[in-house]
């Protein structure tokens, strides 16, 4: 536990607003998404400032204690879970948006700031900041930024990363870094911003950001299709991006499906039966694109690898389309889902697929497997659902003996074992199945550089 | 010199084929745009292969020479220039497409391949390639790569580091690195690869990469317009990109015009005269667009921030209306320009041209000023010329006296010394007014983690 004259001191810093030790707060602060780690910190702290972030890091560093950054708290790999009498730093009183720039279409605000407000402040703007994923609403834009989040519109805007103009950073040793100062072009020696982006918090605590803001598009249009195989799902991408730029391509299967229809009351999109459907949206603002769709679908019928397909006609309807997708983690999640986030090349999917099925089919026989996910760049989510009957611990642990091979198999691809979810706690015994022993030593070294004392999640990310 | 029993060493790992050490190559090789640096290299090598590389790595660890990676040698700030009896490693040899995938839409091939190259192949697939430049008929993949290459389409495509999906790299210590593998989404901790990208060959040498290819865009169109003033040029942009995602913003000044049009024999884009002007392209893919377009160059006119223009009927007209913009940096070579490559934000670039050209008026009242640049990215290059009758050396230390205002003045707006030229051996004494000491400090530590011995490209970049 944490020496009380360090709590004095912590207050002394974030005074009494800032400091919480009940034991809500506590369990509340302690944990993440991920729910498998039973949360222990010592004390929640929440600065109002990057100066008290700084004081704080500082003070851990002379003190002893460890800190575990804390932002929305969505992840699903624990990275923000604090296990081990830490001190979580909570982000969530530093949620300024502090300055817009219409020429720069550029946002800069505070690391606590929540992603749909962001998405929101754009809109607003009549721009658009493109990230999005299913935990939005609360996550927080420091933590996007620290597992550089994906989501469904990767295709076509990229990763958080690529919005990222500057970031404002306290390394683990207590500095205060402005990087990369919202310039789109900046040669000038290694760009460090980039090493914190996708770090979990473990470099330093993010504390502001510029980020890019982009026109934001017309007339969104969502297609459903159902499609009679894995190697057909890719076949459909490869003939809908020949004349569009599909801003989704994601992908579900009847079982999913099976879910958000019976357990969410919605509608089947048709009623031909399909095994996997697809999800593709593109911007629908000329009448040679809707054509372009049209036709690839024609084609894709006559080829047979569509077998049905629906086109939203308004806003209302492509939003009731896309609710058969984003509603699927959220339904499936009362089931116990064991979830693993995988990604491979394109071009790998449709034999991943079928390699992972087969696998899961033998070593899984009982259990029910639930795949979707951003099958255009590749990221798989594979969810085994609990048997109603089965015990939690059991479970997992079944679950945990198959995942080696499912990683082996990845590897072999040279695929990621967390495309999108980043390594935490979850993966972090796994991460050699994607990173080279050399690779792993650098970072190793990173970690030594910025936060010699192994002050900032520590046991996150590297053990 | 070098040691003989080196030589040896070295001819034994790269061959006849592949070691100079005649007059001729020792001057080619040493030296890159830059010009004003004196080669003086030892000895050249021409590696076929990964393995070669990382065995001449390996041996000048041992042996102890300094390595200066060598790609086409187009770059401005002398990071390929050798002038103090390196071993030159030129790329030049390991030329070789890889391999192409067409559902990823991706290219693999050896760092030595020239860009012109990759948009040739990729225009073959029907895909693009969208980093472009005045040198990439002459410069390769690797020192792209390595310098985090810019050019004439950031605004809509970003720079080099947003194509790249992996990367092969041997470190300074002879580690072969396989970083990301292609993959578009991977949160397995520290992304190494960024790193690498833009730092100027003095961490590893890229030897191999993936490239994303993209969609190519339809019917380009071009418009040249005549603008009175810098703050006119800034909103002349915000109103094109309200409706349009431009696929370039330029502008460059009257005088410029005049170096293509006097030395070239380029028609004037129209008869109006103006003081700047600004070239914008958009994909004019449907009749909306082309509205749009001519809507907003309507709008201009009638707020006075637009003199005249001339929009591009086809694309031989399109390529003319390019030229106007690409020849200057060409034409303008005979007269010893001082070349500068600033930027600051977007919003920044009106008060920042005002302030460096009062500044240069005042400092060069004798010299002639050619203003040019990417300013849609907030990308300006400044070029002062040598008046005929002033003597190199004479022309070059007036300059440099200045050259401190004027990073002064970047520095105070938050700006970059070097937006897409790099650091090298010109920019390196004036790093710190782009980035704080300790981010140079991080730099630093970075470089003895990977180079521990500073063999590779001793003294660019940091000192």
């Amino acid at each position: 536990m944490l020496n009380p004259e360090v709590l004095v001191q912590l207050h002394h810093i974030v005074g009494d607003q800032g400091l919480r030790t009940d034991v809500l707060s506590l369990q509340t602060y302690g944990r993440d998404w991920t729910k498998i780690y039973e949360p222990a910190p010592s004390a929640i702290a929440l600065p109002k400032s990057t100066e008290q972030v700084q004081a704080i890091i500082q003070l851990a560093n002379q003190a002893g204690f460890k800190i575990v950054p804390s932002g929305g708290r969505t992840g699903l790999s624990g990275g923000a879970v604090a296990a081990q009498g830490e001190v979580v730093v909570s982000l969530e009183r530093m949620r300024h948006i502090l300055d817009f720039n219409v020429q720069d279409r550029s946002l800069t605000c505070e690391a606590g700031v929540i992603t749909a407000q962001i998405q929101q402040f754009a809109a607003e703007q009549n721009l658009f900041y493109p990230v999005d994923f299913a935990a939005a609403g609360s996550s927080q834009i420091g933590g996007n930024i620290a597992t550089n989040a994906g989501g469904i519109k990767v295709i076509r805007y990229g990763l958080t990363r690529q919005q990222v103009l500057g970031l404002e950073v306290v390394t683990g040793q207590g500095e205060l870094l402005k990087l990369n100062h919202g310039l789109v072009k900046n040669a000038t020696g290694y760009d460090l911003r980039h090493l914190f982006i996708g770090s979990e918090g473990t470099l330093g605590i993010i504390t502001q950001a510029s980020l890019q803001l982009i026109r934001a598009p017309d007339n969104l249009t969502v297609l459903v299709l159902g499609v009679p195989a894995f190697a057909a799902l890719m076949q459909v991408l490869l003939r809908f991006q020949a004349n569009l730029d599909l801003t989704a391509f994601e992908f579900f299967s009847a079982e999913a499906l099976h879910y958000v229809v019976q357990d969410q009351g919605l509608a089947k999109p048709f009623a031909t039966p399909a095994p996997y459907y697809a999800l593709l949206e593109f911007e629908n603002d000329s009448a040679g694109r809707e054509q372009a769709a049209l036709q690839a679908f024609q084609d894709g019928l006559a080829q047979n690898i569509v077998l049905d397909g629906v086109m939203s006609q308004s806003q209302t309807q492509a939003k009731a389309l896309w609710r058969l997708r984003e509603l699927i983690s959220e339904t499936i999640s009362v089931y116990t889902p064991y979830k693993n986030d995988l990604s491979v090349r394109v071009s790998q999917v449709a034999e991943f697929l079928q390699a992972v099925d087969q696998l899961v089919a033998e070593r899984y026989a009982a259990f029910e497997v639930i795949w979707y996910g951003h099958i255009g760049d590749g990221n798989l989510h594979l969810n085994i659902l609990k048997p109603a009957t089965m015990e939690k611990a059991d479970f997992f642990e079944h679950c945990a003996a198959v995942n080696e091979q499912v990683f082996a198999l990845t590897q072999s691809l040279k695929g990621s074992i967390s495309a999108e979810h980043g390594v935490g706690l979850l993966k972090r015994d796994y991460l050699a199945y994607s990173r080279s022993p050399e690779e792993i030593a650098y970072m190793r070294a990173m970690k030594a550089l910025f936060d010699p004392n192994q002050v900032l999640n520590p046991g996150k990310l590297l053990s």
